[in-house]
């Protein structure tokens, strides 16, 4: 049977590792795209467009907003991000899961729109191991530390609306792991609505 | 971390392969172990006590009911058969996965008792191919037939109760899909309340 593509949404503490893991994971497996964000913030030195983000201006981001041109979008420090529908629904239509990394507010609204995305939980395999990746990035002050502690203590409330956690430990055997969640979300009865539909009336005429 | 054991419930139409398919899965991975039912009819020539069921009178099935020592039951052609509850506990303890083969009613009820239970819904390909498998047995009038596929055609209206579907094609196949299935099963937030637990607890403490 032909497959349509999952929406993927991969969300975690700030230190476990997400992005890592999700180019990891594209870059591994072919049967995967990643969602470019869009945004209204200022190109950081190396960034490119259209690779780390689509990097428009306010105007064409309200623009895109008012024409439903995006999945969800969100404002931090002044700044639009959001998700461009076209990209997505493109390569789903192709039969390729697209995965997004997106904190949990947004990552409820994409189910509200796409029913059949799938929401994965990537978190590292304790507390405390979460305070040494925090603390080995060098670049962050105690109290920095404390504030991304206390915003994952919020965060792991919400675990239970996402369908998968995902232990961060060792990089390899967590994309592999990944790679199996996925493949089995392709298997609901949700996501295969079409092939049921078909048994169901074929069933009918034979009996 | 040390993980508990999943308990499994396969159903699906019959002339689907679920017989064969488990047989394989068990055999092919050690993680899996097969439940084996309490009956009430004869053995049959070939079968053995503890093998293919475990061979009850009538009175004993009844005290197991009383003690509430199965975790489903019915009766059919007026026998019983049932689940017993202290095999798959002792399996599931011990961290391995026991499938039991069961239909819609008995696996709901299963769903019920153990609300971490995964449902699995085998099925064909396609109807046409139901009905060639059951035609190819060569051992059923095409009135039998004829009522196994309408009996197929009801419980095709009930697979949105199961968590996922496997298309039973190619048997190899079929049996590494339905690993990869319940390796993913394992990953959800509700088998695994104790470690988000833990790491809330934890990151409490931290911050």
């Amino acid at each position: 049977m032909k497959r349509k593509g999952i929406l993927i949404v991969v969300s975690g503490f700030s230190g476990a590792g997400k992005g890592t893991l999700m180019k990891q994971l594209v870059h591994t497996y072919e049967d995967y795209a990643l969602s470019i964000s869009m945004t209204t913030r200022e190109p950081r030195p190396g960034e490119t467009e259209g690779k780390e983000y689509f990097f428009v201006s306010r105007e064409e981001f309200e623009k895109t907003i008012r024409e439903d041109g995006l999945i969800e979008y969100a404002s931090y420090c002044d700044n639009y991000y959001g998700t461009p529908r076209a990209y997505v629904e493109r390569q789903l239509e192709k039969g390729r899961d697209v995965i997004l990394e997106i904190e949990i507010q947004g990552a409820l609204k994409v189910k509200e729109k796409f029913p059949t995305a799938l929401l994965v939980f990537v978190m590292p395999p304790d507390a405390a191991e979460l305070k040494r990746r925090l603390e080995g990035r060098g670049t962050e002050s105690p109290e920095v530390i404390s504030k991304r502690l206390a915003r994952a203590s919020e965060e792991a409330e919400g675990i239970e609306k996402y369908d998968f956690i995902v232990i961060n430990d060792r990089l390899e055997e967590c994309v592999e792991r990944m790679h199996v969640l996925i493949q089995a979300a392709h298997d609901t009865p949700l996501r295969n609505k079409e092939l049921i539909d078909d048994i169901r009336k074929e069933l009918k005429t034979l009996c």
